[in-house]
């Protein structure tokens, strides 16, 4: 199987780590507990008003490439491999790409080595990548083309309320992927 | 019809700007004038023992930025898009990502404009990419899948040998393109 693995929120901890610098820079400040999340994009559970301040944080130099692992999905991709699946790690940039693109590069690198770097597919539409499974926390993935992979929901509370898709994580994943 | 465009050689004048850099840098050094090259690999075309050297100069910081457009490139994509294909910019990163990867996103918005950078693709491997066609100056371009997109030849000198494929330049490709 080609194995598709988005990179935010499925293999790095961009939105805990975001609360965390969110709580540090901003004490006193609104914040939504990691589990109240309800949308995939932080900014919209919080107040308009603080959208700026919240870019800030993750358009930060440095903040893509600190991004702690989410635990077990190093194991997790090493052993897909091992299990002779092709794995790719499928990301969208964020539109502000500076900081982004290279250390979403540097990150994947630092964690899984430079060979590893070679499996980075870096797309706006992931319809366009071909693959049997897409495993992505994003709610619903819509593009120009009609997908070829099946679309695998990594769980986190935002996408919660998805029920017509299997649902991952890198503690159940070997079940779940069984059969697809 | 999905076109898909390889960045460097296609779009931006690499290995062009990549020989004025080399003479200016090494004045009195060996060179390959551009029409003689014969490798898609600029370092191949020189002695093993110029690597080194070589590399330093492509991989420089702003050497990607500041690649001039090759002619007739920007008007091509802008009517293609007019005429209703759907154009992305498939590029295969170098392997020292450094100054890489984000400068060929800064470089597609200096040329496209912002809004274009939603058109990179980046990947090593472009047979996991869809698309009807890709043009591309690589003589063959080979990786996990059967492609699914014909490969076009964007001529260039160290392509020339390819015949068995159909070869396109910015001031022909109306008629190339015809039938595809």
């Amino acid at each position: 199987m080609i194995v598709l693995v988005d990179q935010d929120n499925v293999l790095a901890d961009f939105d805990g780590s975001f609360l965390e610098k969110w709580r540090r820079q901003f004490p006193g400040e609104f914040y939504v507990a990691f589990e109240q999340r309800k949308d995939f994009y932080a900014h919209k559970d919080y107040p308009e008003e603080l959208k700026e301040k919240i870019v800030s944080v993750y358009a930060a130099p440095g903040f893509i490439l600190n991004l702690p692992l989410i635990s077990g999905a190093s194991e997790a991709l090493a052993q897909l491999i091992v299990l002779g699946h092709d794995v790719r790690i499928c990301s969208s940039p964020l539109t502000n790409y500076q900081n982004c693109v290279e250390e979403k590069y540097a990150w994947v690198e630092k964690h899984f080595g430079k060979d590893f770097t070679n499996r980075i597919i870096l797309t706006q539409d992931k319809t366009l990548v071909r693959g049997d499974v897409l495993i992505d926390d994003k709610q619903e993935i819509t593009g120009l083309l009609n997908p070829e992979w099946e679309h695998i929901i990594f769980d986190r509370p935002w996408n919660r309320e998805i029920r017509n898709k299997r649902r991952l994580t890198w503690q159940n994943w070997r079940e779940v992927l069984q059969g697809a």
